[in-house]
């Protein structure tokens, strides 16, 4: 592990491109740490509330990522990143890369700002808002390009909420970031088919809630299994397995649910 | 609450139907806690290990249940519930059904036990074997039906793992077991989707399965409100949710991995 962190005397400053929720959620944190912080969004957006707060509103995406060496982009999509950096000279920039995308459109962005003359660092954030500036929470960051832009801006980018850097491929974080959140979609998915199953039987929600929450809580350490390769022999028959799932899909068409959670999922576990 | 459990001198005996994996951890510890145990299975399975253990090993299903006042079965199915006990006597039994069933099935199960002679508690285990007997695992098993069966043993019940009752009808334990064993059964695909997302990439197995489970686990929590009726507001725009669904969705393309659970997982957020 490098460690060529460059211990300032004073924070940083850095402009941030995108004031949604996310956005404004780690302007705040930095703008509490002491960070001088540009902010541009392409609507008033949080705008009036971190200027208050000291942050410098820019006019333009331009004027913004020219007011800082240091440049963070936490917008909707890869093409709103490409839109508004499209009049920005990006000559000498570490352009740090906070939108959610795709590996291929993190490595495509990243050979579009090197051309452009900009060092890129991509990240792949594992939190929602609320969890940003509460270490307790968590939350993460996944980031993965230039080690360079990483290592000299860690302490900056560590503010909002914790870093983990993957890889100098610039799609790994990316392709942590979506892997892990489709894990939990899945999850979250599979607790509404559950809360459908027994919404017309008369059971208390709440309770069920908690109950739902704390049996995925206990048995989410053996995903570790599932996600990292080879899956432990299981004392269960295939007999008795295929028995289980068949009572699951028997119950849902019982309780008028649709299955195709439960066939995609039968799905996904044989790798289809 | 009633509390009428009877003190009993000396441990319950019973029958168990069904030595699988599961059966034959339910029967060691009734044993090693000293429960006579009489002990039957269609094949002779696990018969010969108990036998050593201290059980009695019976020759018919009939014969296993004219044993003992309380009868356990463990079976592949409630089908096989129903053959294995239909040339039994079940006059003045506690039959207690442990077998994966649907919530019909198990109030079909109700009535013809009841219609036999028989008081019907089903149950559903909320565990997989090598959590039987090991306390701290955190297994337990839901019990609905007849309450006075569940007071009478639930002493020598509680013996292999925890007990929780869940109501007078027959087939809300079946309807509580399902429910969770479904929305695992949807974690537990997030978790190989996830797995089959970066399985060309180069990145190291056994620590991506642990960042899946470290991430599902701390998200867990999150799912009792999916799981417990309404959804709290969240701070993310429907935009952004569906910009971050569209990422998911490019990036299996991009990974040549089946979208069929992304799809269907959204179809349940959206109650489809």
């Amino acid at each position: 592990m490098s460690d060529n962190t460059v211990a300032s005397a004073s924070p940083t400053p850095l402009t941030l491109l995108g004031l949604g929720a996310m956005g404004a959620a780690l302007a705040r944190t930095w703008l509490a740490a002491g960070h001088p912080l540009t902010v541009w969004n392409r609507s008033p957006g949080k705008a009036a509330e971190l200027a208050a707060a000291g942050a410098r509103v820019a006019a333009t995406a331009a004027e913004a990522v020219a007011a800082s060496p240091l440049v963070v982009t936490c917008l909707l999509d890869d093409a709103s990143v490409r839109e508004a950096l499209a009049e920005a000279d990006l000559t000498g920039k570490d352009l740090v890369d906070l939108t959610t995308s795709t590996p291929a459109e993190s490595r495509t962005r990243a050979a579009w700002a090197n051309e452009r003359g900009a060092r890129f660092l991509d990240g792949g954030i594992m939190a929602v808002p609320p969890m940003i500036g509460v270490p307790e929470a968590g939350g993460y960051v996944f980031y993965s390009g230039s080690r360079e832009v990483f290592d000299a801006h860690r302490e900056t980018l560590a503010v909002p909420v914790a870093t983990r850097y993957v890889g100098a491929d610039p799609g790994f974080a990316a392709l942590h970031d979506v892997a892990l959140l489709s894990a939990m979609t899945a999850m979250f998915a599979g607790a509404r088919h559950a809360a459908a199953l027994v919404a017309d039987a008369g059971i208390d929600q709440k309770e069920f809630g908690t109950l739902v929450a704390d049996w995925l809580a206990a048995m989410a350490p053996a995903t570790a299994a599932y996600a990292g390769g080879p899956v432990p022999e299981d004392p269960t028959s295939a007999a008795v397995a295929e028995a289980g799932d068949a009572a699951l899909l028997r119950t849902a068409e019982e309780q008028g649910v649709g299955t195709a959670l439960l066939v995609a999922s039968a799905g996904a576990m044989n790798g289809v």
